[in-house]
């Protein structure tokens, strides 16, 4: 019996799995299974995430269940860290069996967020944006970077992304990385010009500060705002006067008004549910000179998503770890026993 | 450097620590830091714990941080699991560094919470038992039963505990366990025998109900009662008329309203809160006839201190391994390069 052991996906076993499998392909992949999870909406227990707020990060817990499987992410925001070295978001997550209480798997979900992030915002956009849209904008070069440009080439067909970042060395870091997997990359030295021609625009910055990377006149008609680093209270990237042109797509009103770039607008703002474009409730973009905005935060459904799709390829590629996570006594009572025999 | 690992104690490793310190001596060490943090109240982050329910169980996460170190558990609750060998709890835990949102501690916690809930029932009665108390009675004699017994011994100078369950084998398990480790253990045929001459009665069964495992004639005046297993909206064990002859003491009002014995009473009615005993606010016992009641649910702020308490003895004694945890570029903002040169 190995009731004790925990599959566990170690940062290592991730990138062995992603490497085997192929970056764009996970994505791909990634983007179908949150879409089946966003069309079985209804099914999914659903509550804003937990946050533990300080005055220089977040600490959030982000749970979900299907009434089969129970899942959570733990995820930290520290945008200072990249300072002494550290990642601005680190994470790690769990599935469990809602039958019995025990855990599935237990994953890394550093790696794994910026795959589903890149991935949720790829599929929102093949609903919202113009359908010829070609050439993306992307404002913020950070550690998202290369994840959004990729899942966007994959899912929607870009094929030129425009870089722009407040450190060049970031946009370097990007350009390089980018360097030979099929796309145009142009670096940038002002927003404006990463905006030149663009039908996408990407923000995906991490100050947590009421920024403002976007402003009004920097955005013409029939554009689709790909807006990632506003998810935080006090952390938006847009001007408010883009918000009052857009129409608004969020992935959970009641966590979105609280931490997306519509926390600067009145609670009764009207916005879409991505899961109702997707289901055919509500049409996505409904003209060419509308400005579509997807107000993403991150929902724990898309970690839910994405924790199934890495547990059944670690039962295909056996890429992960047995963890002695769970008191086994042969006499479930037993459980001092347990700790005598040990002895 | 090892940015990437973080220490994680496995059921193997903490029961080595457990029996390296000896079992009385954690739950002691525990009632300790236990207190010293019910006793700066005010610098915890404090919710209820956020609970997925389902028909066979509940599978939560209890969040808490003192501004400097944040910690959770995730633990289940799922009472039909004995039948096929599971546990009914099993659960695991987590602190970070608030400063930079990095893991500092993953440990097992299945034994650590049966570990602390007995350190937290015996702190507690320390505060409301009769001070001669030396007799206890024990209902529902499960996974928590030795612990408690042992706690109450060590923190409360508990010297024979009488033993109860349905289950005769529950019983006889309990009574085997605690043979030659100073306790008196009297197995009894029926509740009504476990109570004689006892002035601390523990409740401590599993069963997801409304339970009436004492019925109100069978509790006398000057009895402490420490009631453990009810813990969960639906699931009580003592009869309502024994509460509103109790005066009542609780972890976190919030918590206790929605999920413990008070669940039966009007949400106004009056509890204290044991930090506030313990910080000489409200007085504890104030007469030999009173009736005193820990209506127990199991608090965030307990399992912070446990984690805490493992993380100290941990780096002395080394028994834990190292995971690889946290992705860790060289460069930070650099995930996707990092997974590239994996390759």
């Amino acid at each position: 019996m190995t009731l004790n052991l925990v599959p566990f996906v170690s940062v290592d076993n991730m990138m062995r799995l992603v490497l085997h499998l192929g970056i764009e392909r996970v994505m791909v992949d990634l983007a179908a299974e949150i879409e089946a999870d966003f069309l079985r909406w209804d099914r999914f227990d659903k509550t804003p995430r937990v946050a533990s707020h300080s005055d220089v990060g977040v600490i959030e817990l982000m749970p979900t269940s299907d009434g089969e499987t129970y899942g959570f992410k733990c995820v930290n925001g520290h945008p200072a860290n990249t300072k002494s070295g550290l990642q601005t978001v680190t994470a790690f997550g769990l599935l469990a069996d809602v039958a019995t209480g025990y855990p599935l798997l237990l994953s890394e979900m550093t790696l794994l967020t910026a795959l589903r992030t890149a991935a949720t915002s790829a599929l929102a956009a093949r609903h919202l944006a113009p359908k010829d849209a070609t050439v993306m904008a992307m404002i913020g070069n950070g550690a998202q970077a290369e994840f959004q440009a990729l899942a966007f080439k994959a899912i929607c067909g870009v094929t030129q992304v425009r870089l722009h970042d407040i450190d060049p060395a970031a946009t370097a870091k990007t350009a390089r990385n980018l360097t030979g997997r099929g796309l145009q990359v142009v670096s940038c030295i002002s927003p404006q010009e990463a905006m030149l021609g663009a039908q996408i625009i990407t923000t995906c910055t991490a100050d947590k500060a009421y920024a403002t990377i976007l402003t009004d006149n920097m955005v013409g008609a029939g554009v689709h705002i790909n807006a990632i680093g506003g998810d935080c209270p006090g952390k938006t990237e847009l001007a408010r006067d883009i918000l009052l042109r857009s129409r608004i797509f969020v992935e959970y009103p009641p966590q979105t008004r609280v931490e997306g770039e519509i926390q600067q607008l009145a609670a009764d703002h009207p916005v879409v549910e991505l899961w109702q474009v997707m289901a055919g409730l509500v049409p996505g973009r409904r003209s060419d000179t509308e400005i579509t905005l997807f107000d993403s935060v991150g929902f724990a459904i898309e970690d839910f998503s994405a924790l199934r799709y890495v547990l059944g390829k670690v039962k295909e590629t056996g890429f992960c770890d047995q963890l002695d996570m769970i008191a086994d006594p042969d006499d479930p009572r037993d459980l001092f026993g347990m700790i005598l025999r040990a002895g």
